[in-house]
C-alpha cells in the first residue's frame, strides 16, 4: 500500500504551489491527501498520522504526534522558517528530515535586492515622483545624488541564502563583497568571495548595506540607534528579511535627518501603521513585504518540495530545501509578522 | 616647445572632467589652453591652431580649419556622438582621430538599465506610491503582476558600448540575451554571447525590450505603431539611446491601453510637454535623460582623454575612445537634444 | 574542564593538515590529544573517549564505543570518504556530526581535470614526448588532431563537491555541461546549470566526459565494454574518482583500438600492474593517483576541520565538511586503494 | 558588373579557411579569384587590381600596385601579423583597411595556456614519462613540487587579443591578474579587470609568467639574463607569443639550473636545432609552435574575413578582423618563423 503524503499548505495552497503537472509528479509518489483555504483539521491529520511518510505545511507536530506517525520521513514547512510546532529533537533521533523551503524565495529576493539598491544610488522613484508632478529635472544637475554601484562596498548582514543568490548578482558591477554572520567562519566566506568584517566596520565602511539575517533569538534590534550611526553619509540601507533585526524607531529617526538613504520591505507590524512618518520620507523606498512572494517563488518551492519528497522515497537524501539544524532551529525567530 | 592642447569642453566642463590630479597629468603631455563656459571663441581656436596637437570639445573643424592646424593628431568629443561639425573624410586622410567619450556612459547607462527593468518587472516605484498614498497591498497579492528577470528572454536593439556594457550584469540572472543591430554580423553577436534577432521577432518574443541603438540616418522612427504592437503583454520596453528611434505618440498610445509596460529615458524634446498624458500612466517608469550624466561618468571620461591623447603624444594608437569609422560617422544623428 | 579533541590523523599526519598558528588555533577550542605515525592504539582512544568532544580520525567508533563518548559532538574523517567503521545510525540518532573532508580536495582535482582536457585535446604530452625525441612536427600539421574545449559538450558522471569545483572552470570555454547523478534531481543540475542526461546518452553525445563518482554499493562497474563502446570518436574519458566505477579491462581494450583518448588518475590496484599494456599507448595520459593530494589540499583540509569544531563548539551547526547521510553514507564504497 | 575578391592566402589554402557553405556566402560578395599553394603570380594580381574590392592574403601592395587599385576596400592578412610587404600610409590616407586575422588563434592560444600552466603546475608530462618508464610515484609523495593556479599572482607580458582570450579562463581559478603592456593605459587593463605592474615586478612576484607579446622593434630580447633572473624560484614561465621577446640562450641556462619552469611553444628558429640541450630538460615542456594553427582556428578566421568583407560592401565598419594602426603597424615585426 502506498504510504500518505499530508498536504496542509495553509496560507498557502496547493494552486500556488504545484502547477497540474506537478501535482501528477507528486501523486506518483504517494497518496496525497491535501486541505486547502485553512489548517488541516487536528482530527484528520490524526487519522493520516499512521500512513504518513511526509507532511508539507506548518502542522503542530510535537511528540505525542510524531509518536503516531511511525513511517514519517519528512516534514517541510513550505515557508523560509523554522517554527516552534515541531519536536525537532524529536525529529533529528529519529532521522525525520525536517526541511523549509526558504531557499526558494532567494531569487526573488535577490534580485529585488538589486533592484531596491540601483533605485536608491540611481533616485529613481523619486525623479519618477518628480516627472510626474511635471518639475522633473534634466541630466547631470538631476544626478547629483547619484552613484554608481560600480565598485563600491556592499555589506551584507546574515548569509545564508539570500546572500548566496544576491553575490553573483552583484559581481559583475566590480563590487566589493563584505559580509557579516557569526554563524559562520571567516574561511567559508572568503571560499565565496566575500571577505567578512565585524557588524560595526561593516556599517561603518559600505556604501549599500543588506540587511538578510533572519530574526534569532541573538540578534533582535541588534541594528540599534548607535549601530545605524555609523553608517556613511549617503549610504543605502536595505532591509529586506526581518524588521525584529532593527530598532525601527531609531531608524525611522536617522532617517529623518536625511543622512543615508533606506528601501525596506519588511516592518514592524504588517499593515504599517498608516500614519507613520517614515511613509513621507524622499531618502526612503518602500515596498510592503513584496520581495519574495512571486508566483515563480512557489512554483520553485513546489518543485523543490516534489524533488525531495522523491529521493526521500527513493531512499537518498534530500538536496534542494534547507535541513532544520539540531542547534540553529531552536533560535529561529522568524514567523509570519503579525497582522 | 610643447604642442598645444585646447580644451574646449562646452557644454561639459574643465573641472566635471579633470580632478587636480588628472589635469596636472594632463598638463604633462602638452601646453593645455582652456575655455570655460561657452564655446571658445573662433579667433582664439583660429590663433591656437597652429601649434595644436589636440582639441578636446565639440570645436567646429572643417576643412579650412583643419588646413590650419598641420599638427593635428586627434579631435575628441567630450559627448557619446559624431557630429557633423568635422571634416571626417579629411580628418581619415590625415590620419587625425577623431574619437568620442561615449563609451565613459556606458557603465551609468548598463547599471540604469538594469535598475529600469527590475523597477517595471516588481512594480518598485508604484508600491512605493502606493505606500505612500496609504494604500500599500502586502505580499503576494501585490505581486500579481511581478516576474522575475530570471531565465527571461531580453532583447536589446543596438549592440554597441551600451550593450557590451549591460550584457555581463544581465549574464547571472541567467536571462537569455537576443540582440538586433544591422551594423554587425551574427558572428559576432554570437561570439559576445548574444543570440541574433530580426527585429520584428524580438519585438514579438523578449520579456525586456532595450533601445540602445544611437540615432542615425537609417533608424529614424524604426519602431513605429506596427512594429511595438508586436510587443507582448506585460513585456517591459526600456527606451535609453534616443527618442527619435521610436514613434513616441505610437508609444504613449500602446502604452495607455496598459499592454506592456515601458520605462523611459530620453523623449522627443527635452524638457518634455508638461501636459503629456504619458506623464501619468501607471505603467510607465520616466527618468529626465539620467541614465548616463553622473560625476563617475565624467571624471572616466577625462581618465579616458587623458590616456588615449597620452598614447598619441607617445606615438601610440588610442585604446579608450571610440573612433570614427569612415562608413559610419557621417550616419550618427544623435545630437544635443533639442531644449 | 576543557573537553578533549582526538586527532588520529593516520594516513595523514597532524603537520599534514596543520600549520603551527592553526594548532593554535585548535587548541583554543579543546584539550588536543594527537597520534601520528599509526593509528591510536585502542587503549587511548578508550581511555579519553568519556572527555572527548570531537574526534579527527579515522577512529572505529563502533556502538560500544560511542556508549563511552557522552560529550562527543563530531566525528571528522580526514579523507575523503565514509567508511563501515563507525556507527551511523548512532551517531545520527545522537545527533553527533559525521563528516568527512573531500571537499577540500575539489579545487585540486577540479583543476587536474581541466589540465587532463586540455592536455588530451591538444596532444600536449605527446608532442612533449616527440619534441623530446627530435621528431617534432611544426605547426598546423601537428594539429590534425587536436580540438578546442570551446563549445564543446562535456559530461559529469558523478556531480557532488567535485562537480561543483569544476564546472565553474569549464564555463569560460563555453562548454556545454551535460551531468548524470542518479542522487539529485534535474531541477537541481538545472538550477547549478547543467543539463540532465541520461548516462548512455552521455556517453554517446559529450567529448569530455568525466568520472567523478565516488565508488557505492550501486556503481560497481557501471561502465562496462557496451557503454564504453558508445563514447565517440576522439572523445576524451578521464577517470578521476574512482577506478571501481570502470571495468578497467573493458577499458584497456577499447584504448587499444585508439578510438578515443583517456587521463586516468585511479587504477585497480595501486601500484598498478608494472606490465600492464595501458602504459604504452600513445593517447592515454597516466597519473598515479596524483589529482587531490597536494599540500594545499591538507591545509584547506585543516582549515576546515577547525572552522567545523570552533562552530560546533560554539553550539552552532558546521558549514564547511560534508555531512554523512543516514541514507547515503552506508552506500559509499570508497576506500583507501589497496596498496 | 561584381568587384573582385582576390584570394590570395598562401601558405592558407582556400580549404582551410572556407567550407563550402562559407565560400558560397563569400561569392555572394563578389567575383572571387582565387590561386592556391603558392602566392598569386604577380601579373594575375596586376590584372585583377583593376577590379579588385578586396585583396585577402599577404599579397605585396606597395604604392605603385595600390594605384592601380582604385577600388579597393580591404586588405585583409590571413595571418596574426603586419608586415612590410603593404604600403600603410598609403592604405590609410584612401581609407583602404588593412585587417590582419590573428584574433583567430586566440581561442585556441588561450586554452593551450591555461593547459600548459596546469602541465607545468602538476607535473602532468612528467608524471606520465615516470608512469611509462614504470617507476610512477603514487600520491601525495609525488606532489612534492605540484602547487594549484587558484589564487597565484598571473603576469601577462603584452595583453592584445591572446590576453583578452585567455583572462577569462584564468579568472574562476581565483588568480589575480597583472600585466606589463606598454601601448597600454594602466586605466585600461584596470577597466579590463587586470592589475598593471612594471616588467620587473611582474617578472619578480608572478607565479605563472605569460609572454604574449607579439614582436616588435621595441621588444627584441627584451627578457634577457637579468630580467629572466627575476622569476621567482618554481614559477612557470610560458612562451606563447614569439620567441625574439626572449634571450633563448640566457633562457636556456637559467632551466638549466631547474630554478623555474617553462613551457615553449616558439623557438628562435623552426624547425628547432636537434641536439639543442632544453629538448632534455625534465623542468620544460615543449611544443613545436602548435598552439593555434588548428583547423578551428582558421574556420574562425574564414568566417571572420567573411563577416567584416560583408560589412564594408554593404559600406559599413568593419568590426571583426584587427585593423592596422599608423602607429604600431610599422613595430609589427612578427613574420612567419624562419624554416
Amino acid at each position: 500500500m502506498k504510504s500518505t503524503i499530508i498536504l496542509d499548505p495553509h496560507p498557502r495552497t496547493v494552486d500556488l504551489l504545484f502547477s497540474k503537472a506537478e501535482l501528477r509528479r507528486l501523486r506518483s509518489l504517494g497518496k496525497v491527501v491535501s486541505h486547502d483555504g485553512e489548517r488541516m483539521p487536528d482530527a484528520e491529520v490524526d487519522r493520516l498520522l499512521p500512513d504518513a511518510i511526509a507532511i508539507v505545511g506548518q502542522t503542530t507536530l510535537l511528540r505525542e504526534r510524531l509518536n503516531r506517525a511511525p513511517k514519517l520521513r519528512a516534514i517541510i514547512n513550505v515557508e523560509g522558517n523554522f517554527q516552534p510546532n515541531i519536536d525537532y529533537a524529536g525529529c533529528l533521533e529519529r532521522g525525520i528530515y525536517v526541511l523549509n523551503a526558504g531557499v526558494a524565495y532567494s531569487y526573488a529576493v535577490a534580485e529585488m535586492a538589486v533592484g531596491f539598491a540601483l533605485a536608491m544610488a540611481r533616485g529613481i522613484p523619486q525623479a519618477d515622483r518628480r516627472f510626474r508632478e511635471g518639475k522633473e529635472v534634466y541630466g547631470r544637475i538631476s544626478n547629483e545624488e547619484s552613484f554608481l554601484l560600480r565598485r563600491k562596498r556592499v555589506g551584507l548582514i546574515g548569509y545564508g541564502s539570500l546572500g548566496r543568490a544576491l553575490a553573483p548578482l552583484l559581481r559583475p558591477f566590480g563590487c566589493e563583497l563584505y559580509a557579516y554572520d557569526p554563524w559562520l567562519p571567516d574561511g567559508y566566506l572568503v571560499e565565496q568571495g566575500l571577505s567578512p568584517l565585524p557588524l560595526r566596520e561593516l556599517l561603518a565602511s559600505c556604501t549599500v548595506i543588506y540587511v538578510l539575517a533572519g530574526a534569532t533569538t541573538d540578534n533582535r534590534a541588534m541594528l540599534g540607534r548607535e549601530e545605524l550611526n555609523l553608517i556613511k553619509k549617503d549610504s543605502i540601507f536595505v532591509l529586506l528579511s526581518r524588521a525584529s533585526v532593527v530598532d525601527f524607531d531609531a531608524l525611522t529617526a536617522h532617517l529623518k535627518t536625511g543622512r543615508f538613504r533606506a528601501a525596506i520591505d519588511v516592518f514592524p507590524e504588517e499593515p504599517f501603521a498608516r500614519n507613520h512618518s517614515i511613509r513621507t520620507l524622499d531618502n526612503v523606498l518602500l515596498s510592503a513585504h513584496r520581495a519574495g512572494g512571486l508566483a515563480e517563488s512557489y512554483q520553485l518551492m513546489g518543485e523543490m518540495v516534489i524533488d525531495d519528497l522523491a529521493l526521500i522515497c527513493k531512499g537518498l537524501s534530500p538536496v534542494r530545501l534547507q535541513r532544520a539544524n539540531r542547534e540553529t532551529a531552536p533560535k529561529m525567530q522568524s514567523k509570519p509578522v503579525t497582522r
